[in-house]
């Protein structure tokens, strides 16, 4: 008799269904191959990760209009030591296009308007030009955004042209993102070390948590120059309260490389000597210059 | 005939009355001799600024467990140069305590929420217990959230024990934020240029924005060693994205010192040179260690 198959890997995404977090997992992870669990909040994500209930969670990081997602960060900063095993083992860009969902006919009946706190800051000068000083309601994701609208008379969403397949719903404006470049990058979480996709001389890019004695004048310029020092360009720098010491925080670098070469190795070493905490979150290709290309490829 | 006197100097800060930023500026004007004048969003206060229809404008920057306060640094990025004239010319430190008030007599008749969402992003650990799942509703400042919710059975505002006072709204729960040692900075801001407050050997702190050329390998790096090289401790630094190229950023350094000492001046003429683009936005006398004295003393 033959055995039942093996259970497909599942992907845990921010729901519902048509969110942009969706498209940006199925981007990632072939449909045929792989089930989808949406999840209520990021937060959730990472608990379904962490608990191994799910293979992958993919989160949204920062988009390229609005900065930083900060809820994203304050989890990776793990402050109650909740997701010891989290680690960043894949990148997705997707391009991101704003539309206006209503029930109502003209933009002119709208009194309120829902959306992600995130996309309202992507619209800012299309809402300033036809919905100033219109109520914003901030929902957990634009596509719930979108399901609420669609039983609310007098409001509208902010959500993707997918989120439109709701009853109801009908598009009175598209593309109202104020840069028509927005993209929003997402991180693919595992609580599985996985071997490097590729030779280590393929693109890497590595994300770093640390924190510096801020007693020390300069401190945080030494922790950068190691970088330097390693020939390890950075990309990206952010920090978030510590929330232990006042006016102390925890930064995220990352950087071009993988943390498994000699010079990487030997950067982490030295800045791990120099910094109270530091913890390397994970390396991952570098997916800004092959978008389209599957994360399990 | 003895002439008018000249009118008092006026502050703008984000209303309405008895909001945490009307607390900063009393804090930091004094009453019997400044008008207060409030603005519905910061972006009013630069402009009341810029145009000069106040003397100066206060408005939060960051907090102590939440983090910077986007919507200010992105009006200090001036990414459309309407503020050319806004200069950072004082700081002050407020003691944040959040407060749940409602007309309902009891947390368990709570169904809707109003606060800022800074508040929200700052009560984290109460929210979690005792009000998980409640819908909530972002609205411009605390104490608009306290007026709301007095009108609104079955809601409660997140806001100050000042916002208390609208009739019908009670205390339901004080002191809900995660720390207890919740700060909020703020800045003040003015359209003219002070002579510094005392000598330049008083301990000040500057702000400034730049760019950096992506394309330079360690670009950030070189540019913030300058800071080391003159013995300029960096107290901040964030950054938001440019809006002209993606996944580049505008930088915000504050280091220790006036921009017109010696060495400050030649560290911003080393940077000047490296960076596409360097604004200095002020020097301020160091407030953090000397809480509770006026701005204007």
């Amino acid at each position: 008799m033959a055995s039942d198959p093996p259970p497909l890997p599942s992907v845990a995404y921010l729901g519902p269904r048509t969110s942009y977090s969706h498209q940006a997992a199925i981007e990632c992870f072939d449909p045929t191959t792989h089930t989808f669990e949406p999840q209520t909040t990021i937060e959730d994500i990472f608990i379904a990760v962490e608990s191994r209930a799910v293979t992958y969670g993919v989160v949204p990081f920062e988009n390229s209009t609005n900065g930083s997602v900060v809820l994203t960060l304050d989890l990776f900063c793990d402050r109650h030591s909740l997701f010891p095993n989290i680690l960043v083992c894949g990148e997705v860009y997707l391009d991101v296009h704003h539309c206006l969902l209503s029930t109502a006919s003209s933009v002119a009946d709208i009194t309120r308007l829902y959306s992600h706190p995130q996309a309202f800051g992507q619209c800012e000068i299309y809402l300033n030009a036809y919905l100033k000083g219109v109520e914003r309601i901030d929902v957990s994701s634009t596509s719930k955004a979108a399901q609420i609208a669609a039983g609310d008379p007098n409001s509208a969403a902010i959500a993707s042209k997918v989120a439109a397949d709701v009853p109801g719903l009908r598009i009175l404006a598209s593309d109202i993102e104020d840069s028509h470049d927005n993209t929003t990058r997402f991180f693919v979480l595992s609580a599985t070390e996985r071997a490097p996709a590729g030779p280590l001389g393929e693109k890497h890019k590595t994300l770093l948590s640390f924190t510096i004695d801020h007693q020390l004048p300069g401190a945080l310029c030494d922790g950068l120059k190691v970088f330097k020092e390693y020939g390890l360009n950075l990309t990206s720098i952010v920090s978030r309260p510590s929330r232990v010491l006042k006016w102390n925080y925890i930064f995220f670098v990352e950087f071009e490389g993988h943390s498994e070469t000699e010079n990487a190795r030997a950067a982490l070493k030295e800045l791990g000597a120099y910094c109270p905490e530091m913890r390397v979150l994970g390396s991952y290709m570098d997916k800004q210059s092959r978008k389209g290309t599957r994360y399990n490829e």
